[in-house]
């Protein structure tokens, strides 16, 4: 049996998993799938730094052209992450004609393109299954899977930091920033988690997904983005009573035969099976037209669900390798019917407002007033405390609304002398 | 680009829709893709039947040997399902080396071990997403996506009938028989819902999964199957004011170095994710040791949805054809570190319990006199109603008992004089 030759590039927390798991269980999928990896080099800036696991020193080296330029290794596995110098690394194994796993969500959102062209190009596959919901099988089921249909919407949860402060604040009680602190202090937000929480992290995963799922490649900076840094315990609080769950959702659908791409925290019925997924775990819905309703749920990230995702990618194309047949990448830029984009401003949506007002007579009136002359009307509406002298809170659910309308409706209605303090709206799941 | 060539064995409702989606959305497919599939022929023996898609006379026969032994044909759907005749058909095209793609669970259930031990043989594939779940991708997150994974357990409601009859009488209070009746009429269930309700449908995909999450053929007939038609209303209710629902589950779980299956309905927490599985959906939870909890939800039944899981069975065999490489079959009897069967007997599990006695001092005494003495304590205890001449029910729930034991010290609490009829009894998932 041939062993197919794999270089890793990137020997931080993902890379030690992936060495951990091909050094156990080796064996084990060589019996199951009866091809057999071997991680020849593993190229790393810091090979000071001590790793639980054990490696030959002649395989470690700080020079990626050692893996780069070496014939005889037919797969590269990056996971250094980030755009550069991963970007260089990828382009420069493809041109030389080797396979390529990654994990790098940032890499692919911005760079797919090119990457995915120049493997068509030479022959070779780019795989890359981690890079969305780790140990979920969501990139398969899209491009495999799924084939046949038609993909008409893809919501997602894909950033587990987001979610287990949503879940925190909504089970638990907690503030934001508590809820934050403690995430932080498990180890599932980073110290700097800013990515995460302003849903930037979930804007790159969703154009991967938005690729796979309508063959079309999003500009990352043009999908509108809200992460869950200004999302009060209050209004968690109100949506609950109402029978719903606030959660950052990624969203990809199909609208008229525009592409509608976004991300924001989302109001959604708590019956809904994307409400009950809770703490850090990731969840992926997709409907198409043949499958119906489709639902991908587990692990979003963490060392041994991501290197479950990596090693399979190298499985798969170590098996083709090995039968000395390479795999081809599938057509990432198919027609799927989409004809444009659909602008963040012509979105219809159901919305929750919290407005702070002082509590007089007339202020719903005027309130309600100014929203029907945008001919924006109101599902629910619950005033919640009484105190003459503050501000309370008016809390509010819409039918369904044009965004833009909604807004002209909410910058009149700010104006007025009874509201203090900036509308709060977040967006529902229709 | 060459077209590879199909032929269809079963012209039925799945037949047809992979005939409609092939002929719809052949061209999408194939931008995708890169790869054309053909059905060059179809075999059924009622060929007068009005079928909605057009297909040129010339393709269809009634003989299924013009598929078998026609050299052209790399690739045979067989999709009529049961055991006989389509094993037969199955074995006669591997032996010809042609590839297979099967939605037959029944087939795979009980020959499973010849047909992949052919496959391999011949150095050909068979494919069979399609016998699971319709249209969710477990059979390729089992075998490919997870394969790097100790699989640890897997929990199915992989039966449409079962839960939407389940799901209507928790949701609309409906009895049994009506939730089955409504069941039919909307053409979930079939006239003769036996091998659904009766738990054997679900056996057989258990089967299955086993074999992809353990490396084991199981005897369909050795797994413990108990379906839900003796599940009453009341039970539905009185777990439901515990926090608990009740689903047929499929269960293979390594307990001690022993695989441990069965099928039968099952109390779990309305906050399990599976619980939030309602209607005719389909769900597999499987836990592994490096992704963890994972949950794949779909449609598990239906034309379009399994028509969408063989359409890419049979795209994924098409590419490696295209290219001239056959596609290995893995290797499904490896080790898994499991030795030898539990046995029912020895399973343990915290238990429902519904007694119908004579509302008499000392009953619950006795009662649970006799379960202390088989170390069985209950965790909790309702006595439901209470009119002096009529039986009432005293529900119970148990913390962790030995079937066994369990059933050795019911059987003495039946020949109580306080106790009028046979106790119910339901697992609980632990």
């Amino acid at each position: 049996m041939k062993k197919v030759k794999t270089g890793l590039i990137g020997f931080g927390t993902v890379g030690t998993g992936v060495v951990k798991t091909l050094a156990g269980k080796g064996a084990f999928i060589k019996k199951k799938r009866g091809v057999a990896v071997e991680i020849v080099r593993i190229a790393d800036k810091d090979l000071r730094r001590k790793r639980p696991v054990k490696v030959p020193r002649s395989k470690l080296t700080t020079d990626v052209n050692k893996i780069l330029n070496d014939p005889a290794i037919d797969i590269v596995v990056e996971l250094i992450g980030g755009i550069q110098p991963a970007k260089k690394f990828v382009m420069k194994a493809l041109k030389a004609g080797k396979h390529v796993v990654t994990a790098n969500k940032a890499l692919l959102a911005n760079s797919g393109k090119e990457i995915f062209g120049l493997a068509r190009k030479k022959g070779v596959t780019v795989r890359f299954e981690a890079s969305v919901g780790g140990g979920i099988p969501v990139i398969k089921a899209l491009s495999e899977d799924f084939a046949a249909n038609t993909i008409q919407a893809i919501y997602g949860i894909i950033n587990g930091t987001s979610n287990y402060i949503l879940s925190k604040m909504e089970e638990d009680g907690e503030s934001f920033k508590s809820a934050l602190k403690s995430a932080q202090d498990l180890g599932i937000a980073e110290r700097n988690p800013l990515l995460d929480i302003n849903g930037m992290d979930s804007a790159h995963k969703l154009a991967i997904l938005t690729l796979l799922g309508f063959g079309r490649y999003v500009d990352v900076k043009k999908i509108f983005v809200e992460g869950i840094q200004n999302i009060e315990l209050r209004d968690i609080r109100y949506a609950k009573q109402w029978g719903y769950s606030i959660k950052l959702l990624a969203i990809a659908k199909e609208d008229g035969g525009r592409l509608d791409v976004r991300v924001h925290p989302t109001l959604l019925s708590s019956k809904h099976l994307l409400a009950g997924v809770r703490g850090a775990q990731n969840a992926i819905y997709i409907k198409g037209d043949m499958i119906g309703e489709s639902l991908l749920y587990g692990e979003g990230a963490g060392q041994k669900a991501t290197s479950s995702a990596v090693v399979s990618d190298i499985v798969d194309i170590a098996e083709s390798v090995a039968v000395g047949k390479a795999l081809e990448m599938p057509n990432m830029n198919f027609d799927s019917g989409i004809r444009g984009m659909k602008e963040i401003g012509k979105v219809k949506s159901r919305y929750y407002i919290r407005f702070m007002a002082v509590d007089k007579p007339g202020v719903l009136a005027a309130i309600s007033g100014i929203l029907a002359r945008f001919k924006i009307s109101i599902s629910s509406v619950t005033q919640k405390e009484r105190h003459k002298e503050h501000a309370v809170p008016i809390v509010m659910l819409t039918h369904d609304a044009v965004e833009q309308d909604l807004k002209k409706a909410l910058s009149i209605i700010y104006r007025l002398n009874a509201i203090a303090g900036k509308p709060v709206t977040i967006r529902m799941m229709r």
